[in-house]
């Protein structure tokens, strides 16, 4: 069976003095020293990354990562958006189901503030679609018209929304790698500047720099001799590019599509899965893909977030984002899907000190590129 | 076993009535209506771009495939510079071993020429080393470096060189949709203006629009009632981005163990092929390619490539780029993989009209990202 034996994360934040070949340098010499793999055990690499090309016009980075290494092994720069790393890892997954005896790397890594904010925003809009680019919306304004829907639909109001960002900061002050270690309240959420209504910078994720890799194996020799989480599947999914294309919009059909394949091929149940990492990129975007993915109902998000049961210590079976979310965390686009595989790993290896869940045997996995463009649902099993 | 069944190409040249989107859509219509295969037997979509990002502010284009196609499956996005195409169809060989009774498109396409030359040609310098971009060096400015080293070496002239242009042209006035059309000889290109010594215009492959598809499939039904051609093998291999890394100036290494590895893992030798279709981004990579591969000795390709013996007709038994190569067909980059490998399907379907080669079993295609950071060799046979 493939599994997962070991995970390494730069600290996420403004990086200002590691460019994207130094994030890559530093992910994967951390990968290869704590799992005590040597170059030449790796069989091909898999790398998320967005916007190597426009941030700093370099494409052909899998020829960088050959460079760095001294290496000839197949690499795989693979892009879709945001969920870059989880399709980096969807793919290597299904690799090892090929080659038997193989050990590979999943990278991602994204280096976003060599430019400025606006200009990474337009480069992050450019996984918005055409209906979307041509009248200005970007993707706070593209989440901002999801979430007036939301509150309006099912009666909320932004204090429920807010109370996404007050665990996920909670969360993110005991990951030591985190963009934010600091606690935030639901007043400091809605005292914060408006980015799109209902939408405030304290309901968005930051513009990180950051890299992760993971090491991803079926050979029974490493298996044996590493901490372990198993990959019971990886499932991708995808839709329209554009929100004006959906038949609702307040729900990620790609999500839905790629849980229900996760679940089914995985064979365990919601009632399974205690700890799990979604893709919170706005607040709203939590609720949805909680509901999405089958654990609440549709609508039931708003109510649900305000009672905090999925902050860690709730007594509650399931715990969301304990790595502070894209949120708190941080959100180097490349490297997210990797980092939130990886707190999974860490929370089934028992090695998430201060944020582990207690009696943890299955995690999910949960990355979404750009409005819900594509999906990458993964379940692991201690 | 997995098989090709079938190919559609767009013509290639400077498309300006045509957008990435407009290119996909009519390379996705043409190789459905072509296979007769309904968009629901399709099981994943893997598409090679290299420029999207920069050339048309568009990132997440499976996503656009997918609001297209009105479909939710894994659509991938892969980029390797110049090699995405070859590497979608790696992956894609690699996907159909995990999935039995599966069909796939592999898709390549790129809009080139919405922005200017200068900065198309700084756009693709981003899959340049940065030992490169730092001195201003282009790829003309890379491959001319090599060229020298070349000529000077294998005491060649720019004559030599000149031979590769002269025949791939020739081949490109067979092809329906090559870029250009048109006889050249060796005078054309020797008085053609220089690009980066010794290369001039008529040793470099255009600037193209295009978008080129295959069907894959191991669908038992589907190939019984296509024309088909086998895949026996597809493989990738890396080296250092930059030339100022790499041993020797005048081969790729990564062509070198791409190319050992797919005859290894094909079981044939090179006397089997007699076809293939090469990357010649300039004239000089042309005779790198067929040296590497194995075919003729190393420095041997000046004066083989005078003997035009590579020339369709010529009696000999390895006719090389019928297609008009990247220099004649045009080089729309995420395009060319797939095109290189359509082109090889035509030959062993006996479908390649005017530049059919007479008994040909076995094909291959090289295409190599970068001045040889990642290069991919595929084997076919009928």
């Amino acid at each position: 069976m493939n599994t997962i034996i070991g995970y390494y994360s730069t600290k996420f934040g403004e990086l200002w003095n590691l460019n994207l070949d130094d994030l890559i340098k530093e992910a994967m010499d951390g990968i290869l020293a704590k799992t005590h793999i040597e170059k030449e055990q790796i069989d091909a690499i898999f790398f998320g990354n967005m916007l190597g090309g426009i941030v700093e016009e370099n494409l052909l980075l899998s020829a960088h990562i050959a460079e760095q290494l001294g290496v000839h092994i197949p690499i795989y720069r693979v892009e879709g958006a945001c969920a870059s790393g989880g399709l980096a890892f969807q793919m290597a997954n299904d690799y090892l189901k090929v080659h038997p005896n193989a050990t590979v790397v999943v990278l991602g890594a994204e280096k976003m503030t060599d430019i400025g904010a606006e200009e990474v925003t337009k480069a992050l809009a450019s996984a918005a679609g055409e209906d979307e680019q041509s009248v200005g919306l970007t993707f706070p304004g593209v989440y901002a018209l999801i979430a007036q829907l939301y509150l309006k639909k099912y009666n909320y109001t932004e204090e429920h929304l807010a109370t996404v960002t007050v665990k996920n900061h909670a969360h993110g002050v005991l990951n030591e790698n985190a963009h934010f270690r600091r606690l935030v309240t639901v007043d400091n959420v809605l005292e914060s500047p408006y980015v799109a209504f209902p939408l405030k910078v304290l309901d968005s994720s930051p513009i990180s720099d950051g890299a992760a890799a993971l090491v991803l194996t079926n050979n029974t020799e490493l298996i044996k001799k590493s901490k372990v989480a198993h990959i019971l599947s990886s499932e991708v999914a995808t839709d329209s590019v554009s929100i004006a294309k959906r038949e609702k919009l307040d729900e990620l059909k790609a999500t839905k599509i790629a849980g229900e394949k996760a679940f089914k091929t995985a064979g365990i149940t919601r009632e399974d899965i205690h700890v799990m990492e979604v893709h919170d990129c706005f607040s709203i975007a939590e609720l949805l893909a909680i509901e999405d993915l089958g654990f609440w109902k549709k609508g039931e998000g708003g109510a649900r977030a305000k009672e905090m049961s999925t902050q860690l210590h709730s007594g509650s079976n399931l715990i969301v984002n304990t790595s502070g979310g894209l949120k708190a965390a941080g959100h180097p686009v490349g490297g997210t899907g990797i980092k939130q595989l990886g707190e999974i790993y860490l929370q089934l290896t028992e090695q998430a000190g201060e944020r582990q869940v207690k009696n943890v045997n299955y995690g999910l996995a949960h990355n979404v590129g750009g409005s819900g463009g594509v999906a990458v649902v993964s379940i692991l099993g201690s």
